[in-house]
């Protein structure tokens, strides 16, 4: 007899049980398996899977910048220093790394909280962007910025007075953090962006959403995502000051996912630790978690895995524990924190990489402006479609109607409309992009993300058949064009 | 007036705020402090701090092993592909690797559960290890063993019948276990290992703890660390299928931490899963999740942050949980993957590299060999000491005495006497070791962890300064030679 199972999808952990995380969700498991029958030869209406399901620039064909590949190549293998392959700067940014390194070597653990020199160099970058001190000490490395934001989240896991703690975060929202609080147990308390203007934050609706969560949990948190992911706007100065003094009036602590302020196509990027400091006493004397991570930017080294929080005003005492639960995992990859050494510190003129960096960093920029340009334009040219304006990030979120007879289909087969219109886009066009519901939306609206950084002929591809797919899928479920049979 | 704290360390979570790491705790902290100290030319009665409280060998003066940093570097800059400085098999590794990278760049997110190739690479030397099968499917790729435990321990967490989930994980242990414990909400249920018996794993003593623990918890999983980590023994064949027995009678799921399965000096090792599988029914389809890691073994590279589970015959659904919860993770870093393709498929008679790769590989495994024997031999050699024989891993874990009077100097200081007696050590000699109280131990029963592989003259540096710290320790603290005039 069969051995019965010991731990069952009943008696394991439910929080993970009830998590979702649609950026690598069924679209994509399904996109995965067609791209395996398009190998075995299995016939499709199209040649190949376009996936745009998730912000990974170099997965979309963008070069590595040459430098901080150099510098990866010499940290990990010294004796190729003597190459003439390696410019000087390189060379020389490789000894900075090693002399910080534990016997020289990136196979060493570094400190918890990452290499000094990287972070050193880190709070010299952030002082420069803000105008404001920035301190070493208050930098911690990690696994990419997911890793760093899981980890201040578990911070505010404390029932207090009974009523579990909540933590606000924008809808749409990157769905890390609806996964990060289902696993934790923290309650997730929504906020809605408003599309019709431009997914402004709306201080209104934040207090409307504090007021509404107050009766069960206890809110401590307040996450803010900007740029935007997937919404793509980035926030006026005016607004993060409404945003900050409505934190100091309810003693929120703010965390500031800014992972995409080097992907500006719009608008200037201003920090939430350079507003604050400007706005002076009371607000410049908040605590602030801020995230950063090389995975995005000009850099956008996501299989590197390495980010940067930034952790001010905390308490002393919660800093300890933080810093016990962090050297818990040991260290994040040296690798990865001497790629962010590079992004924090890049080349500058008259160092013999400069020249070469800086083309690689213009070309990178102006593909996405002008991918954002196109993305922006094909969507609003689509009936049906409506698309903001893209101010940063790298992801298109149009909106777009499904007539209710495809919504019937769709609870028929006990799936969100938007997911049934994704798997279709991606049955009839090798399209795969990721269901608005899997990042909140406005009940009654539907929308996906896409990445936007595709080749021209491919992103122009993409639009195409987005374009043509959708007059066919209003076609077909056209609500005058059939009687319903279903349900 | 100064803003209050939003966060403090009343109101954050709690859990975090018990969990302790000794491997980077107090002793380290002020070993940290001490260097600082040194390098402003405070005066110490010694040169330099000696670090043994972590297991990382290349800062012990470890060399890398050639080809997997080679492999590394051209990985992260293919353009170094063209330079004879790279052997043929290395240039086609790194081949292989990019192009199981999409658009053939490490900065490209892998999979969640890893590189396909590298997955099957494992699965391959998994089932040549135990001459049973292994299905790449099984295994998950994460940031270090350390990520992967966390996160299976993470699915047992759930109250059943009002009881809280309890895992079973032996005393003396891997703090990465007592902590993840804590921080989860997981109850820690204690197995004592027989110091007396080598420290031998007694299934009596599995019994006792079950049973006194059943009233409290429900428990759920077991975990064994093979080769014990502090203790440095290597489980017998027959111990482990004792323990299989228990496990499969209590229901218990068996969660083996194999990490330094390469690090054998005496006794040869078995792989839980090839005991299982060599038991045959019912106990081959018990579940198991085992881990390895390329920061142990000959490898050693600690600071890239590469690890393996292998997850056999869980059910489908409590997978496809795991999986969302790891997607959420994205990926561990894909130059960690590289290496443990290297780790998993090494040079073989015949590459180029094999030959320079053989000796690296013989040499590391001639100095762990040296090193256990001198540390088994010196340590038993101080009167007042004893040790275990150090059949794997990389560690000592001596025991000695503490005199009465040295306990209730350390009580007075609300520490641990052992916890006293390595700050004693280190603030006298400079010698940084681990207190057996952060790992667990018999109480009235005293230890520290140390490193062993450090170069031989600094192993024996290190054992003379344990030798006369501790007689003059005996002499400060004898009982006889003061009257106590403390508490």
């Amino acid at each position: 007899m069969k051995q019965e199972q010991v731990l069952t999808v009943d008696n394991m952990n439910q929080r993970l049980r009830r998590m979702r995380y649609a950026v690598r969700g069924p679209v994509l498991e399904r996109a995965l398996h067609i791209e395996h029958e398009l190998e075995k030869g299995v016939p499709k209406p199209f040649a190949s899977v376009v996936r745009a399901n998730i912000g990974d620039c170099h997965a979309l064909g963008q070069k590595p910048i040459t430098f901080i590949r150099q510098v990866l190549a010499g940290a990990a293998c010294p004796q190729l220093l003597a190459s003439p392959a390696l410019p000087q700067d390189v060379r020389q940014r490789v000894e900075a790394i090693l002399d910080d390194c534990t016997c020289r070597s990136v196979g060493a653990y570094s400190p918890s909280a990452g290499l000094w020199s990287v972070r050193c160099a880190a709070a010299e970058w952030l002082a420069a962007r803000d105008g404001a001190p920035a301190s070493a000490h208050d930098i911690y490395l990690g696994s990419g910025a997911t890793d760093l934001i899981k980890a201040l989240l578990t911070m505010f896991l404390e029932d207090v007075n009974g009523k579990p703690s909540g933590v606000m975060i924008p809808i749409p929202q990157y769905p890390l953090f609806s996964g990060a609080l289902a696993e934790l147990g923290l309650k997730q308390v929504d906020y809605y962006l408003d599309e019709e203007r431009g997914w402004a934050l709306d201080v209104a609706e934040l207090r409307r959403a504090l007021c509404d969560a107050s009766a069960t949990c206890r809110v401590r948190a307040l996450v803010v995502i900007n740029p935007g992911n997937p919404t793509g706007q980035v926030l006026t100065r005016e607004n993060m000051e409404e945003v900050v003094r409505f934190a100091h009036e309810h003693r929120l602590f703010l965390l500031a996912d800014e992972v995409y302020q080097e992907n500006i196509i719009a608008k200037p990027f201003h920090s939430f630790k350079k507003v604050m400091y400007e706005m002076g006493a009371p607000y410049c004397d908040m605590e602030l978690g801020s995230v950063l991570t090389c995975s995005k930017g000009w850099a956008a080294e996501c299989g590197l895995r390495a980010g940067l929080l930034e952790l001010v005003r905390v308490q002393p005492d919660v800093v300890t524990a933080y810093r016990t639960a962090r050297a818990l995992m040991q260290c994040p990859t040296v690798l990865g924190q001497a790629a962010l050494l590079c992004v924090m510190k890049p080349p500058e003129p008259g160092d013999a990489s400069y020249e070469q960096f800086a083309a690689e960093r213009r070309d990178i920029r102006r593909v996405l402006r002008e991918r954002a340009a196109t993305a922006h334009r094909a969507f609003n040219s689509i009936p049906g479609y409506s698309c903001n304006a893209i101010d940063g990030s790298m992801f298109a979120f149009p909106r777009f109607e499904i007539p209710e007879r495809a919504q019937r289909a769709a609870h028929a087969l006990s799936i969100a409309p938007d997911e049934f219109y994704c798997l279709r886009l991606l049955e009839e066009t090798g399209v795969c992009v990721v269901p608005g519901s899997g990042f909140g939306q406005r009940p009654g609206t539907y929308h996906f993300r896409t990445t936007i950084l595709h080749p021209r002929h491919q992103l122009q591809h993409m639009m195409d058949s987005v374009r043509r797919f959708h007059a066919n899928f209003l076609h077909q479920y056209s609500d005058t064009t059939h009687t319903d049979t279903g349900c």
